[in-house]
């Protein structure tokens, strides 16, 4: 079957799964999260993380002035959660007491960590660029949190025990079959 | 369960799962391909696709020669394509050939489009990076490729006709639990 060849872009962003994450701020006490799907590690050493996020967001906001921000990998039980921070704005509510949402100390920065998340990093800002619509943020994770037990002794996620959240775009959510884990060895 | 929480990142970017791309590039008629792990969607007017790569890599030589770059999306039955195009160098060998991949004509760039993939991006280098030990590629999608097949009424993936292809680390691979799928409201 041939494919179709187009100029208009379109959705562009629902051609492929994406990893949903809670990304939080903190600016003196006034804590915030939003979830956000454009993101990815970018550097080993140091490692680094960044996230695109609209300059009209709240979070963005808290992260320009405080110079921190944290990543919480969340799972696919709590689809939920994520759907509920996307929808609405932290600038009048404070979601974490609105939602509930649990929180747990941060380490290095004042980023709150969510309790629900199966690994989080705490992410100190190192650069922000605008490109188009959105901000890219990039800071050096100087602390990981993470559950013992959501990891295999290959340090991969233990998909026995953990179920990833992917997002599709549309509001839409699945996670992995763990049954398809495969190992494929490198190079020919 | 309380978590660790550490200062060591170690294996950080293994915390969550990666979609596996194939990136391409073309100068002079000398393609190569290479996977990548690390890379989104930034912007969506103008639409733009980031991904990091190593300086190292002949690949990166070619784009930032060419100024255009594909990232291309390939199923869960090819995962040997990005594990294979991951472990050898496009610098004395033509991986095209030697790993029998197949392309379709570019309508935009020169980029080689894989055959194999249910959705590819030609992209226009707009700005590169460096952030860390990686380069931070940014493009402009000027042309996008897709198996209409793959695509539900939505526009997201169509998860019975098609399984993405996820990158956990380690060589290791897996894909969607399509009965997975869910819709989940934004908001409260």
């Amino acid at each position: 079957m041939p494919k179709i060849v187009t100029e208009d872009t379109g959705k562009f962003s629902q051609h492929y799964p994406k990893v949903a994450v809670i990304v939080t701020a903190s600016v003196q006490g006034r804590d915030n999260a939003m979830a956000a799907a454009w993101h990815s590690s970018i550097s080993f050493t140091p490692p680094l993380y960044g996230v695109s996020i609209s300059p009209n967001r709240f979070t963005y906001q808290l992260i320009a002035e405080s110079k921190e921000f944290g990543i919480n990998f969340i799972p696919f039980e709590k689809a939920s959660l994520a759907a509920q921070v996307g929808g609405i704005s932290g600038q009048e509510t404070d979601k974490f007491q609105r939602l509930g949402i649990k929180t747990e100390k941060p380490a290095r920065t004042k980023v709150p960590v969510v309790k629900d998340a199966y690994a989080a990093y705490e992410c100190k800002l190192i650069d922000s660029k605008p490109y188009g619509d959105h901000i890219w943020i990039v800071g050096e994770i100087v602390a990981v949190h993470f559950l013992e037990e959501a990891f295999a002794p290959e340090k991969i996620l233990h998909l026995e025990r953990i179920k990833p959240l992917l997002y599709f775009g549309s509001d839409f959510y699945a996670t992995i079959d763990k049954n398809s884990l495969s190992f494929v060895k490198k190079g020919i």
